[in-house]
Order: C-alpha cells, then structure tokens, then sequence
C-alpha cells in the first residue's frame, strides 16, 4: 500500500517547513522586493518533464529554498508599497498551514460543521468591529472579484420580472451598472461575466477628489430609463484603487432607494480601516448597501485569499445560486451550506487564518496597526507637501498616498523606474486626470516610520540625480 | 511599531502547528469521520464578539485542538468516501505552508515571476502526464466551478457576430449548452452566471451506462438551430459525479466540429487517472477539445484548491477577459499575466504545492496510487455481485462503486445512515434512474484495502441487522 509520506518523514518536513517560513519573515528586508530575474529564467531552471520516480522531501525543500523563495517578488517585504501592499502575519499563516492539514472541503454544514460555524462567526465578528448592523450577512470568497460578482449576480436576480436564472438575458432590454471612473477593474470584468456587457458599465465622472459625481450618476440613470434600458446596480467605492478617495455613499444610497437600485460597496480595501471609528466615520452610509465586500487579505494581515462579502438578504443570494443536485442532498434542518451563497461548489477553510488574526492581536491591536499605517502615510504627505520638487497628487484619507515629482510623465516614470531598481523599495503607478502618479500603498504589517523615512530619503535623492544627471 | 508576533514566538507557533498536524494526519483514522455535533454547537462555543485585546498564540492553537479539529468532518480520514474522496498529502500540505509564508499574489508575471512560471510549468508538467498534445496551454484555478466558467466564458466570447463583452447578451438569441443529465451542477450553475440563464442548458438524456446519447445531443441542437437559438457550447463529461461513466468524447468531438460548437471536457475527478494510460485510454477524444478542467485538488493528493483550465487558445481566454487599469500596467515583454485569463484578480501561489506533490510522488508513485485506488474499488465492486443481497448500480471504470442492497430506497437510505452513524466511514448517494443509491469513493491518500475490506463487513452486517429487526 503507497500511502502518503512516512509519518516520521511529514514530521521532520513540516519542522523544517518552519523553520524555513520563519528564517524568511526574519529576514524578508534583506530581498530586493523584485527579484533579479527576466522573462523566462525560472521556466528554464525547471525541468521540462515531471520525474518519474519519487526525490526525497529535502531535496524539494532546498530547490524551494534555492529556485523559487528568492525569486518570487516579495509582498512581505516591508518595502513592497505598491498595489495594496498587503501581509500574511504570522497567526494568518499558521490558521492557513492548519487549514491545510484539514483539508476540508466547506460547501456543506455536513462536510464540515466548524468551518462553516466558524465563518459565520468571523464574518459576524468583523461586522461588529466594522460597525454594520446585524441584518448583514457575511461569508468569505476568494476575492474581491468574485464576492463583487455574487453581489451583482444577486442584484441582478432581484431585477422584478425578468427570470434571469431561468431564462437568461437574451431578448431583455439591456441591463445597466453604475460605478465611478475609479472603481476597480473587476467591476467591468463581472458584468462581462455576467453578460451585462462592458459598455453597459457607466462610468461616472468623479469629482476633483476623486469621488463619484452623485449629479452625474442621477443623470446617467435618468438617461438609461429614457432609452429603455434597465438600471441594476450602482457601486459605490469606499476607497478607491488609485487614490484610495471614497464615494458619496450617502447620497448614492438615497438615490439607489429612489430608483430601486441595488447599492453594491466595494470596501475591498479601506474597509479594514473602517475597524477604527475615525475611519468608518469616512464613509457614512456604507450601512446602507445591499451589499459589501471587504478583503481581509488586503489590510487585516490575513494570507490570501480571504474576501467578505455581506449581504443583507442572503435568502437573495440562495434563490440566486442554489442548486442541490442529489448528490449533495443533507438534511440537518437550519444549517447553512455555503456553495448556495455563490457558483463556486468547494470552498478552503478560509476563517481559520482569520480567526486566528483577530484573536491573536485583538481588536485594539488591530486598529493601532491601522492607525500607524495611516500615520506614516499622512507623515510622508506632508513631507511631500512641504517639499518645492513634489506634490500630493491626491487627498489622502487613508495609507495611500499619491504624489509626483514636478516634471513631466516621463520623469515620473524615470523616477518611478530608479526607485524601484534601488532594491528596497517596490512601488507602482497609477494615471491621475490623464497623467503618470507614483503611488505608495502603506499596509504590510513589516512596514514601519524607518521605511518611510528610507523611502522619502531615497525618492528625494533619486529626483536630484535625474534632475542633474538628465 | 506594532509589527507581527515576534520572531521567536511564531517560530515556536509554527514548530507546534507542525507537530499538530502531522499528529492529526497520525490519528486522523481515530475520529469518527463525521464529528458528532450538531448545527450550532460549534457555532455556541465561540465568544459572540471578537476580543478587543491579543490572546496569546498557544492558546489560539489551544483552541484549535479543542475545538476546530475535533469538529471538522475529516476528508483526510481513509473512511472518508463520500462525493469524490480527496486528500491533503503531506507534500501538498508543506506547499500549502510555504505558499502562505510567501503570500505572493501571481497576478502578473512581475507580482511573482516564480510563481507564474511554476506555474506555467507544472501545468505542462500535468499535461504531459495526461498526454494531451502540447497546444493545450494551463493554468490554475481555485475550483471547477471556476474553471467551467471561464471556459464558457470563452466559448461565449467565440461566438461570431455577438460581441458579447462589449455589448452583453440582451437582446440576442437565446445561446444554448449542452450537458448529459449526468454532469456536473457546476454547469448549470456557470450558465446561470453568464446569464444564459437554466432553461437553455440542455440535459441531454445518457444511455443505460449513464453516458450522453450522441443522438439525443445532434437532434437538440437541431431543434434550436431551427428555433433560432445559438448553440454556443457542448460540455462532456469524462467522469461523471454520481458514477464516474465516461461520455462518448470522440463521437461528440465530430459533432461540435460539424456543428462549430465549444467542446468543454469536464474531468474534475477522473482526468487525474488519466495519467495511467489505460485509464487515459477510457476517454479518447478529450485531446479534441477546446477546454479541459481537471483538478489536483480531487485525486491527485493536492490540498484544496487546485483546478487546472487547460485551453487550445488562451489568446481567446485573453480577449475575453483582459482588462488592464492603468494601475496594473507592466511592461516586461512576452509574459504571462495570470490576471488576464479570467475574472479574478487575485491568484494565490498554487503551483507549488502541486509541483511538491509531483516530486515527491514521481510520475510512477502517482500511477501507483490511482491504480491501487481503482483495484480496491474493482475488489468491492465484485463482492457486490457476488452477494446475492446486493446489486451493482454502474460500471465501476475507475474508483468510484454505486450499489444497491435488495429492498427499496427507504431501507438503503436506513442502510446508509446506519453505516454512517458507526464512525469509521461516511459514504453519500446519489439518484440513479430515480432511486436512491449509495456511493463509496476510492480516492483519499490514506484508503487502503483494509478499510474497504472493513467497510464491506459493515455493510452486510448492517443490512443483515436491518432485515432482521426491521
């Protein structure tokens, strides 16, 4: 009988499995964040066919060490600022190696009772930490894009007599979505998805801050009636992906009760921040959406992936996806079997890591994080404001700020370049009314004042040697 | 600064997680394989609200032990035959492990260059395996769900004329798919979402081995081409859930290439016994398709998730889907983005786990455990012929036994509970010509003949205890 591993050989892979997770957080700083390689080069280090007898586990564990460890790019690394800088912290990898070790499958209660549980309890967890009322729902998806797509999914099923389930969208009139000209990409990619079609996506103007236009968007749905067409959904983005602004949510869920429009919040990111009352405070009327999601894989030091989506029907949702075929028939009356929540059947033991975050930095640890991160954020804002050669190319509500050396795109972008050629350092771009913005997303848990400071010191002097160097 | 665990304290945590997890893979067989809770009580022992101050980590993994393990269902258990039996072997679960210590997203080739071009590698690695011809180019999804999607996702976007993700579906034709009675919710769900809506995927009628009439197939999709609907897909399924039958690959691939019509290959389960060449000889035709899923994560010893989309055309995958903000724009030339290849953004860092798997297994040892796998479900399938109180409900072509006790299905459905509630084993039916059948699933690492063999008394004790006290 094969078998998995010899006990005894697990054991000591698993020890030095720890070890090696743990020497790399120790020493994460000392990578350049991008690592030294070109298109190609790991594929040629591999060989082209798979072996066909068994290598023993160490020999996997040093190619691990030597081939892939130093040529990944290094999101924990506390220099990695770009995108959403994000973390997995030590009790979200540990909830994640033990998730492993289950291997569960949580489509059903049967299948596992204290996944599914336990979910239901992080999500109501950090619903409360998040101030929204307990009339949400949540549970967790991979990402941002599917919990957004679910969303939509479910919005669009609400639509009154259309039986898009049963029937499709063919021969409808066309259905319409509503998001700002900063929302996220996955907006689009859904209602391609969905079949709504990119051009039935309208993206609103924002205003000189980066906020969707509520005059816009009123006209915009208006227009859409008078053609015959069917307003869905509007999302209303709390934090934005370039400079992290938030939508007049308010104001949007007014005119979205007007229409009888579904409000869907991506908070993917600046809803983890929502955790301390200053920052909730930023986006008034996230509580009344249909539906939110928030990623704590993006800034609650959660490993990825791990996205929640809260919705405040979640009968909606069943009507929307479930589908029991015989073959996954239980009868434990009143349980909640995940794969009716979305279209994806299995589903990993995504609460665990998460459970393990929240537990082992508590609530007040978590929010002092949030809090530091903002504030180096603000005091390299100021640093930028007060300095003649750049400016804050953004407000910044958040950890994220948005700048740019004065000069045209093509110093930015040579600056940007230099920057990240140093090694410590990775940050990435955005495009701001039309022009090239350096970016720096503070959010991995490493990232500390001292990094900031490095960072500035280094953004400064590198601007000086372009501008004298040309 | 705030920061993560200290060093020393996660090094500790983990070197306890190691120990815990491979204690549980020592002694997972102990557990009853469905714990013995019921809904809710999980769910009461957890503190109604988050703590607002950090607990210490051994007690977190205190909890874990107490609380989280020993209410899982155990899919790890070698008496865990329900659905399709799967399994987090041990090299999988140190990928798993090192996976979340990176915690890259692989995004883009330039979030994680190794990532990607593992990636890219262990897919053709798995293909090779599967001898597919290498046109067909892989990657990396969380499900089957996921991968179905995309993959008619892209035969939608192949449709000519329709413009689909440009303009949505409204207003056209009704699109059409095709699947046997036999395949997966997972497809109707997808047709759900991409707004074709349920009533325009045909379930084709399948023959007395539960494999797709060609027949019934060519004269549905002749009914709505005359209706003026668009067939747009035929998904067949090699390895069907409720018994495993193989449908006619090669008979349906002529037909979709009369027709010009997508053929998706759904081989989830047994396209990980594909690897053996007489098991790859019961599907021939599937290298004739445009898309094929399979996924590790059922038979090929991967911890959850892990599902592979192979395409013949994945610049068809890219027109579909690509969609670059100017926040995710790169520039290195003539690499793979994994973003563009379908609706999510976020990609965890799979390929590793699966690439342990593969070495620690060889190509051999794999081949060795899918083979033993088959012959204790071909051992078992002949003691239910051999029992005149039984019956075999399907050929058994891979691992996967449905049978029948003599009676109704009331007295299988008390059977199954009855053998279930014992502990040692968790078998789930399925209907097959209207009658409840139960299942077991060969497929869990850790199975050995031994518990097939122990499975087996259970059930002719059990039954015989059920006809005498009634």
């Amino acid at each position: 009988m094969p078998g998995d591993l010899p006990p005894d050989q697990f054991r000591s892979a698993m020890h030095r499995a720890a070890d090696l997770i743990a020497d790399y957080l120790e020493r994460v700083g000392d990578y350049p964040v991008l690592p030294p390689v070109s298109p190609g080069d790991v594929g040629r280090a591999l060989p082209p066919a798979p072996p066909e007898e068994p290598e023993p586990v160490d020999r996997l564990l040093d190619d691990y060490r030597r081939l892939i460890e130093p040529n990944v790019t290094h999101w924990n690394h506390p220099g990695f600022l770009a995108y959403f800088a994000i973390s997995g912290s030590g009790p979200g990898i540990l909830g994640e190696a033990l998730a492993a070790g289950l291997n569960v499958n949580a489509m059903l209660w049967r299948t596992s009772p204290a996944a599914v549980e336990l979910e239901e309890r992080v999500c109501d967890w950090l619903r409360q930490m998040v101030a929204l009322p307990p009339d949400f729902k949540g549970h967790i998806n991979d990402t941002a894009s599917s919990s957004s797509l679910v969303a939509l999914a479910a919005a669009r099923h609400r639509m009154p007599g259309l039986e898009v389930r049963t029937k499709g969208l063919s021969g409808l009139p066309a259905l319409t979505v509503y998001a700002s000209d900063q929302a996220h990409s996955s907006i689009d990619k859904a209602c391609i998805v969905l079949g709504i079609g990119q051009e039935n996506v309208r993206r609103v103007a924002s205003d000189a801050e980066f906020r969707m236009s509520v005059p816009a968007l009123e006209e915009a749905i208006a227009r859409d009636r008078e053609a015959g067409r069917l307003p869905m959904a509007v999302v209303a983005t709390a934090g934005t992906t370039s400079t992290t602004s938030v939508d007049p949510v308010e104001a949007i869920a007014d005119l979205c009760a007007r229409e009888g429009i579904w409000l869907h919040v991506d908070a993917a990111y600046a809803g983890s921040a929502a955790i301390c009352p200053e920052y909730r405070a930023l986006m008034p009327g996230i509580e009344r959406a249909d539906s939110i999601v928030v990623n704590p894989h993006k800034w609650l030091f959660t490993p990825v992936d791990c996205s929640i989506l809260w919705v405040k029907d979640p009968a909606l949702l069943r009507a929307a996806f479930s589908l029991i075929p015989d073959y996954l028939r239980t009868d434990e009356p009143g349980v909640s079997n995940l794969m009716d929540l979305g279209f994806q059947l299995g589903r990993r033991f995504r609460a665990l890591k998460l459970w393990m975050v929240i537990r082992a930095f508590g609530v007040e640890g978590l929010k002092e994080r949030i809090r530091e991160h903002c504030a180096i954020a603000r005091e390299l804002a100021a640093k930028i404001e007060a300095d003649p050669g750049f400016e804050l190319a953004a407000p910044v509500p958040f950890s994220t700020v948005c700048f740019r050396a004065l000069g045209d795109d093509r110093f930015n972008e040579r600056l940007l370049a230099k920057v990240n050629a140093a090694g410590p350092f990775f940050l990435s771009p955005t495009t701001l009314n039309g022009r090239l913005t350096p970016r720096i997303a503070i959010g991995n848990i490493r990232t500390a004042r001292e990094h900031a400071e490095a960072l500035w010191d280094l953004i400064v002097r590198s601007a000086a040697e372009l501008r004298t160097t040309g």
